[in-house]
């Protein structure tokens, strides 16, 4: 047949692992991005492939030669941009052996593997977060691993969408947005949500911009409940809120207990968009993320909750952990069955089938490698994986504060810091630029109050102390 | 760092590479699907992950214990379910250089490799598929690898409507869908569409079946043009067609031109899901495969095709391909930009930034993996692959066909033979169970006019003519 045999799989395979643990051993030899222009790696491909197979174990250096000049190193330890995505070689390995089963659990049926070990995980992670057991499979909820916490926002409204609907049985399914509905945000929240609504299908309209409070960047719950009141006034339909919990531009939080008290008299679905942060809450000193999020006595609690493990938690992308309180919520809105789908496990209504939490029919057995890493690394060194970045955020901040050229554009918030120059916009500038420029680190901007700000995201899997140095040799000179 | 060292991940991957071998050289040793009951690999777990690390080594033999006679092994070359998803060796050593790079592609700048490999990987696949040159990124078009057949479709849906918009700027992406908003399939077409018009906000209300011509089951396009006519007629507005190019339940296929040509007058995208069978293109006598695909003289072509390589086309799931003839289409249907990923390089036009060309923002470096399948097996061995199991298909069909107690359910397409037992719907469903329960080979139902069929999808990375005559004995008993 036309592949590998398992032995030649074996000999190249160890090369290739080999390629692996070279390119990360000796990447600070190379800058975290390189300076290239458009086109470079296109112009190096011909225009037609090959007719005839070529050597894989030339593979490797083939790839090295045609994009080893001219990429953005994601896994750099100077990589303190957007925030970083930390593909630890312990989930790698969990991966290799979930791209050997090749699995595809869109039924249980058709990977039961997949789809409980999934199940037990994320069970698992949701009580070492400290999340109600509401939000576990056991519990009646359940987590699920989703792509990106796009398609997670975009799920999540998919169900509040259908949960609003006056007849639930037939009203969004059957008829579909009536342009009445809207969802609540506020100016920080992240831009996946907008574009779940767009997607969504109900336009920019659809998307309502929360005030936040004085002097924050976080939403303000009386004006959410103003807004509400008057939407529900006006014939709309509150279909859902999104509580960011450690927003991307400066970690801000929305008060997430106030917002649902807010949302609930009008039955809306919050969300909470905890990307990044949520993580965090491994960790009893910043458990405070969760703030809200569990059901409280007298008050409802979140309907979704969203981390990715593929941020900040040591498993590579794509694995963004979605918690739901309800677990009939997505199958109501998104379970289309026909007969090459029927299935006597599915029909019996007890198992999962993960095709109905997510756009896409087939999936991946992305559990593998999150397990590999909670196997791989245990609690304890997630803490201490978490911890060290706080604690290089922590001495940042104080460096900074303590600069004659520097300051804080705002408080740090867990691993995320965000600075400017003293000198002004046109300085904060010049310092990302020339930050940029330097080759050891890569850093992002965004904007606070119109004004820029230099944000610096400690995550990478490789990123110690010693990378602070370097980050502050550059930033400080 | 809580992580491997580069050195203990290259002894630890050359084990799990050994497990990964060893597990495909001896797959045939266990049965296709295990009998296993719901629950069973959840109850192996722990109710709390463990707080210590555990030795990563024991993983393999752990991840066996677990799920290891608790599973569907969908790279068992008995697999002929549903379609095979044949995650080739090849293509895990190509995924293996992915997840190692750890590049995130959302933007352009983000990993400038991540994006131009995969723009010139879906070049080189168009132009050997022998799509038009307005399919590519050279030719004003482009591919993409989404997620999935499911997510493409969402996608192409989206940029639908925005096209179909009064005033595209400003008309759906502001006020959202209108209800009036159609698109149309047959029953036939695959279960994502309807999905996708669920989640796009339109309701079930907004999916029009387009009756089979009489006899076949593949879209009659008077029927079509008829629909169109009086929805338009109905204040209706037409979106997008999609044609289907080898369905699921039997391999039928709309006549793609006549859809085009039926499309055309009003304007509505024509999207071609072509997610199994087209990949078959590659082999000059099933081109047929793109009939109408391409813009013809005086007629419009199509807007949307897609194919999956994660099927059919020995690389490992995800990898499903999408291509549309208008490179902006995608992306002013489905950009956002907020401050924070702002860039340059994204500003000047020079560049395509794939977050823009899917629902998720981060993606994954899965050019890789089908980079590394063209380069290791070449056209001429995807062309080998293919054929091998088409023979197959042909054979069987052969034999079905010969045989006293079988018949063909329609005429075999491509690796699809969908079949009966010649005593009626109860002999065909017993038929199912038997062969299911023989253990060597797995096989899916689905229904033909109302009656039961048993479908054999030969697709398998590793099926070849000896797993024909295990299916025979299984099914000729």
């Amino acid at each position: 047949m036309p592949d590998l045999t398992p032995d030649e799989f074996r000999s190249l395979g160890h090369l290739f692992v080999d390629a692996v643990a070279d390119a990360r051993a000796g990447i600070e030899r190379h800058p975290v991005r390189d300076a290239v222009a458009p086109g470079t790696v296109r112009a190096r491909f011909a225009r037609e492939a090959g007719e005839d197979p070529e050597p894989l174990a030339a593979f490797p250096s083939l790839v090295e030669a045609v994009t080893g000049d001219a990429d953005t190193r994601w896994q750099h330890p100077g990589f303190h941009a957007f925030f970083p995505a930390n593909a630890s070689l312990t989930s790698l390995l969990g991966e290799l052996l979930s791209g050997g089963a090749g699995a595809q659990g869109m039924l249980w049926s058709t990977s039961p593997a997949c789809t409980e070990v999934e199940q037990a995980v994320t069970d698992q992670l949701a009580r070492a977060l400290g999340l109600d057991e509401t939000f576990t499979h056991d519990g009646g909820g359940g987590g699920s691993i989703q792509d990106s916490a796009s398609s997670a926002a975009l799920v999540a409204l998919t169900a509040a969408l259908h949960r609003a609907a006056p007849d639930p049985a037939t009203g969004w399914r059957a008829r579909g947005v009536t342009g009445a509905e809207r969802v609540y945000v506020t100016a920080e929240t992240h831009s996946s949500l907008a574009k779940a609504v767009r997607v969504a299908g109900l336009g920019a309209g659809g998307l309502r911009s929360v005030a936040c409070s004085p002097g924050t960047r976080a939403m303000d719950p009386a004006a959410l409940a103003a807004m509400l009141a008057d939407d529900v006034a006006a014939g709309l339909v509150p279909v859902l809120v999104c509580a960011t919990v450690g927003t991307t531009s400066t970690g801000a939080s929305d008060p997430v207990a106030e917002v649902v008290a807010a949302a609930a008299p009008h039955g809306a679905w919050v969300h909470v968009d905890a990307a990044w942060a949520g993580v965090a809450a491994l960790c009893p000193e910043h458990r405070w993320v969760l703030g809200g999020v569990n059901p409280a006595p007298d008050a409802g609690g979140v309907d979704s909750f969203c981390t990715d493990a593929h941020k900040w938690l040591l498993t590579a992308f794509d694995a963004s952990l979605l918690w739901v309180r309800d677990a009939t919520a997505l199958p109501a809105a998104l379970s289309i069955t026909p007969p090459y789908l029927r299935d006597a496990h599915s029909d019996s209504g007890a198992v999962v089938d993960f095709r109905d939490w997510q756009v896409p029919l087939g999936r991946r057995f992305r559990a593998l490698k999150l397990w590999a890493v909670l196997h791989g690394q245990g609690l304890s060194g997630l803490r201490a994986h978490l911890r060290g970045h706080v604690a290089l955020a922590a001495e940042l901040a104080e460096r900074v504060r303590a600069h004659d050229g520097l300051e804080l554009a705002c408080d740090p918030v867990l691993s995320l810091v965000c600075l400017r120059a003293s000198a002004g916009d046109a300085a904060t500038t010049a310092l990302l630029e020339r930050a940029n420029g330097d080759g050891r680190v890569l850093l992002t901007g965004t904007e606070v109050a119109g004004h820029p700000v230099v944000r610096v995201a400690f995550g990478g899997v490789a990123t110690g102390p010693e990378h602070l140095e370097i980050l502050w040799d550059v930033l400080s000179a």
